[in-house]
């Protein structure tokens, strides 16, 4: 653990500098909220026009002090800041909050301000929260070294926001929702520590079970998935990651690149690194909730208990919409449930105990439903009706609740007339929404989390074979540069690419050069007809575009004419295009097969994406495709697969063969291990690669370097 | 408009038959909220036990009032309220709420006085609401009658819900989101006023501007259509439908069977009618809200501004997800904004006005960007910061929304600290909530409907044709009749179903019998080869998994051999089937055409449902698919087509020619003609049908009888 961050937490004294007693400064809110919230440690207000503040004695400066201090927080203009930090790590103080603002998102002079503050930290070996942050809260110890003025309940959930605008509102609503922290943090522009910082810290804190995240951006990528897949393996991260609509800086170059925007890339990075992605902000606090009071249900059946027959079935559709399972009831249940229940009861799940249930009905019933080991966990709505009792039932469901380890949800359903109830199911750590589905998002994205960690074991537990590959990468990586220092084209033509391809034991329909239709002719003879002929010209990425492609090509003479009409074509297309020649292949009827499209991505923040989705004339149409990073193996290859929906063609389909998926992944782990020896490669697109049964071949391929 | 309708939301006077002192009786309640709530018309309370209630003079029973009576109200045993009616009836009360319940939900006996209560009904030509339902309110009159002891705002959204158990947590939302009814009516188990009564009544009452729903089930479809789409030819209805998943009570016999699932055709209902239906009980609640005090958008485009840069990001993710479009800020707007915001504002829309501004700062902002034509909407998002002030400015805001006529949501974001700002937003009518993405959803969603409305007029407004269609039902019907009779199979064989779809010109692949090896041939040879071979039995209506369809054949001798073949297989796949022969007809080469299906599919309670979408393999795949109900001509036809992904295919596609749009219409809406004279057939599959260009063509069809 990183003793310099624990005492940015955990601090036996604080020093305050900016501390003022005039409301309108951040000094001032910060100050006020260390003094009076119950933090129990030392406060040292430090303003040098004062003596006194709040009837503290105040200290001209943090050297005046002369005591230890754990935690500095610094709320004075940028300027003041480098001899500050030079202050302070001069006396030994390694934890330091900026609050201040004016630093790098201002331009040049807080940039140059901010590298002052760099070397000061790095010289002395400190860590800094900020700048540009509204700082940070541990409710445990009542410590909020925050201008936020709320204390949240103290609880295991860990909270870490880039946006500090955001915060207020969290705190407000978290403790409306009785959401318990055990740390909440705004991270500011971070200039030193960053979330992977907090999260490693928060995996060794003994109190944060998880942690909620608001992202905009992430500046270290590899720290990041480090510390959070060490946390996820073991506890959940929800995240939520904005701007998922915006615009790709640049068009992309081949289908690869249209499929992975960058928005896509994070989602499989945040994937990959266990991290269970929600895209509204109520899911975060509905997620935030469950998670502060509840454990993690162990699978995703769910037993529902109503008083009403309406909202039990909005409950069982949105269980199923998001991926839940309705519980079975075991024969002991029925029977117990047929002696407590009228006989009218549902017999089913959702148990529905009837408009009239009191609460001890409900009671007797949930008991019941907590034993049957056929659920992982219980969800009860109540609905006010005449009879019905709000707190006299979530008094009873609080006593089972704490009696059975086993998770539970509630949505009491109204505002006003369920009010008094629900602060008691709060209190009680019984988590309560007001209407059925945002009880149903949190269970299954608790759920998600466990599902989504038992596959990221899979993979990282299965060693990362090589398949046996011996390629011989030196001619590549030579063209590779030749192509780049000659600076005509920016890809490998067909016939080099297929090379490359097969070098990965990638099959491919084998390509020859003709440069004249005589060649062309002949080698079309040696290879047998139908045939297929493909514009060669370093100016000409996309020969379809060209006209440039002309298939189903029969006869010697056919292939003849092709050859002139395709270079006339090139020329009308671009008169400027030096024309290699044209390439003759043979004419591979993919009826029957299934077109997949195999592609490498690289994105400016995660680096390799690899693409694997429907391809051919699906690939745009259908934008069915899965996303995932390196290191891939075989058990990530297959995952990968499954995510889409050609997947069930490829498994065999209406009494057709299906493909062999053994076969399949391992062309994908080629592929990565291809991608991985090249890192000049900056997209890929295979496409179409035809499955049919047992055998796979690339049809097409570029590469862009 | 129907008086007597009338007279339950607006009665001078209403007897209340059960009226009791007894805290835990319905009675109690229902007179409780008719004396507490502030309505002003006479209030007869009858029970033969008392002769005073509450000080009010009491009844022994309606005939002892002497007075003239609106409304009577019925909250007595079940088995009382047959006399009741007919008492009611034979003194020329014509209007009645039945809150009881015992009736036809109970089985046999109930069933029974239900029908006796009918009987009375239409001898006295009277209405009823209920029986088993909370009763009406009627927020305008200050009338309650019913036992959900709330009062809701008055205003302009009718709220009609099959639930009653959501009724008291939907009044409790209502109140706290300061939601305006016209009326809120539950209608229990309806035995005559049903949803398209009440709905029909509204859209003459004056009042309600708009609709909201809670549907479980439709008892009178037609009924139900017609009065819905009368209404949203001017106002929106938006309607939530549980019971999304439930299963289907029988398999489907076909490709078009299994596609259209009962909600799928439900949804098609909903959406013809012109409703839009949302998913969440919590969406209802919100853009009741925001139909309760603003007008519908005049389009989908959005002005965010807001104090803090995250949020806005995340409500742009929610609008363009949604479908809404970010509005481009005038260059006047710009210019403006430059004049009143501070130089780093965000100079593009979001307008980021920064996170000191306080409320004068949005003030002039907001001021602006209300002028600007090139938005239907405005957004403004408040997060609380240190310098922010919630509460003036949702004066500023208010006072703003007061002025200008153009539609405006907020986000007021947390709890608390911003409830008060909250509080007077509502007050003043402008619909605030505490997060980005609701707001977004009920900007979204009365767009929505906005276009919908488009739509459905651009269908309802063209014309009917006919395409010039005189098909001869004669033959085809007798042929049904005869097979029915005949009872060996359920459906039309394929020469059979083929000669039926060119009567209504839609082209099929010709297909002759065969019934010898040489027969085959022989055909084969006129058609020309190649060809496919078919299995002709009244036993196998799944060909190919009994392995009875090759195709390909190139040569007489390859035909004689498969004929032998497949009717081998189809002895191994039911030694029992009959085999009247093989058919033979020409292969069609697909490739470079779309696959298509069309088909139809009764449903129980919508009757006819056509389906269209990707067809062959990609059917069960993709389910990409639209459904669309009778009547349908060229402009629903499209509007069909448009819905499913396949329609990106059928435009043209990276160069591929386009197929003919108009073509396809024809042969849509002369399938529906087909459907509308056949009332004998149950389900059909037109798969696939391919297009081509200008051409298209069924290769393969069943018809289920």
């Amino acid at each position: 653990m990183d003793l310099r961050i624990d005492k940015i937490f955990n601090p036996k004294s604080v020093a305050i500098v900016g501390a003022s007693e005039r409301q309108e400064t951040v000094g001032y809110a910060v100050l006020n909220n260390l003094l009076t919230m119950g933090y129990e440690g030392q406060i040292y207000p430090v303003n040098p026009k004062r003596a006194q503040i709040f009837g503290c004695q105040a200290y001209p400066s943090v050297s005046a002090i002369k005591a230890e201090i754990d935690l500095v927080v610094i709320a004075t203009p940028a300027h003041t800041v480098p001899n500050l930090i030079e202050e302070c790590g001069n006396l030994g103080i390694q934890s330091v909050i900026i609050i201040s603002s004016g630093f790098a998102e201002i331009g040049e002079d807080g940039l140059k301000l901010q590298n002052q503050i760099e070397q000061a930290r790095q010289k002395y070996n400190m860590r800094i929260i900020g700048p540009n942050c509204l700082g940070v809260i541990n409710p445990g110890i009542k410590l909020n070294a925050s201008f936020a003025g709320k204390m949240p309940y103290s609880g295991k959930v860990g909270f870490i926001s880039q946006s500090g605008a955001l915060c207020t509102s969290i705190l407000d609503w978290a403790i409306m929702h009785h959401i318990g922290f055990s740390n909440f943090v705004s991270i500011g522009s971070t200039m030193d520590i960053e979330f992977a910082d907090l999260i490693d810290y928060f995996s060794e804190d003994h109190k944060t079970e998880s942690i909620i995240l608001y992202v905009e951006s992430i500046k270290k990528p590899e720290e990041f998935i480090k510390a959070v897949r060490k946390f996820t393996k073991n506890k959940p991260i929800f995240a939520i990651k904005s701007g998922r609509f915006e615009e790709g800086s640049k068009a992309a170059a081949s289908h690869t690149g249209a499929l992975a925007g960058s928005d896509d890339v994070y989602a499989a990075a945040l994937e990959r690194a266990g991290i269970v992605r929600v895209h509204k902000v109520e899911d975060l606090i509905n997620v935030a909730q469950s998670l502060s009071m509840q454990e993690i249900p162990k699978g995703n059946r769910l037993c529902i208990l109503t008083n009403a027959g309406g909202p039990g079935v909005i409950a069982v559709d949105a269980l199923i919409e998001r991926g839940g399972a309705l519980a079975n009831l075991s024969e002991e249940t029925n029977t117990a449930l047929n002696e407590v229940l009228p006989p009218f009861w549902s017999h089913n799940n959702p148990v529905d105990v009837l408009g009239d249930a009191q609460a001890d009905r409900y009671e007797k019933a949930v008991d019941i439903c907590f034993k049957d080991e056929n659920n992982d966990a219980l969800m009860i709505i109540f609905t006010p009706q005449a009879m019905s009792e709000p707190v006299p039932t979530a008094r009873s469901i609080s006593r089972l609740a704490k009696k059975y380890k086993k998770p539970i949800f509630t949505s009491w359903m109204g505002a006003d007339y369920v009010a008094e109830g629900v602060r008691l199911l709060l209190s009680n750590g019984v988590p309560s929404y007001p209407t059925p589905e945002p009880a149903i998002d949190a269970f299954t994205l608790m759920h998600g989390y466990q599902e989504l960690n038992r596959q990221l074991k899979l993979g990282e537990n299965q060693t990362n074979e090589i398949n046996n590959l011996k390629p011989d990468l030196k001619p590549y990586k030579q063209l590779i540069q030749q192509i780049k220092a000659e600076g005509k084209r920016n890809f490998l033509n067909e016939v080099e690419t297929k090379a490359l391809l097969e070098e990965y034991k990638i099959p491919t329909t084998k390509t020859q050069l003709a440069t004249s239709p005589e060649h062309a002719a002949q080698i079309a003879e040696t290879i047998g007809f139908p045939v297929v002929l493909k514009i060669q010209s370093p100016q000409i990425l996309h020969k379809t575009d060209a006209g440039g492609v002309i298939l189903s090509l029969k006869t010697p003479q056919q292939v003849k004419e092709a050859y002139a009409k395709i270079v006339q074509n090139a020329h009308e297309y671009d008169s400027k295009a030096t024309i290699e020649g044209v390439t003759v292949q043979k004419m591979i009827n993919s009826s029957g097969g299934t077109e997949l499209i195999i592609g490498l991505k690289k994105d400016p923040v995660w680096g390799a994406a690899i693409v694997f989705g429907s391809g051919g004339v699906n690939v745009e149409l259908l934008q069915d495709k899965a996303i995932c990073l390196l290191p891939l193996n075989k058990a990530f290859a297959r995952q990968t697969i499954e995510k889409t929906k050609v997947y069930k063609l490829l498994q065999g389909y209406r009494g057709q063969v299906g493909a062999d998926l053994d076969y399949l992944e391992n062309i994908l782990v080629n592929f990565a291990q291809l991608v991985s020896d090249f890192d000049e490669i900056e997209e890929i697109d295979i496409n179409p690669l035809v499955m049919k049964g047992s055998e796979g071949i690339a049809l097409d391929a570029r590469v862009i370097i």
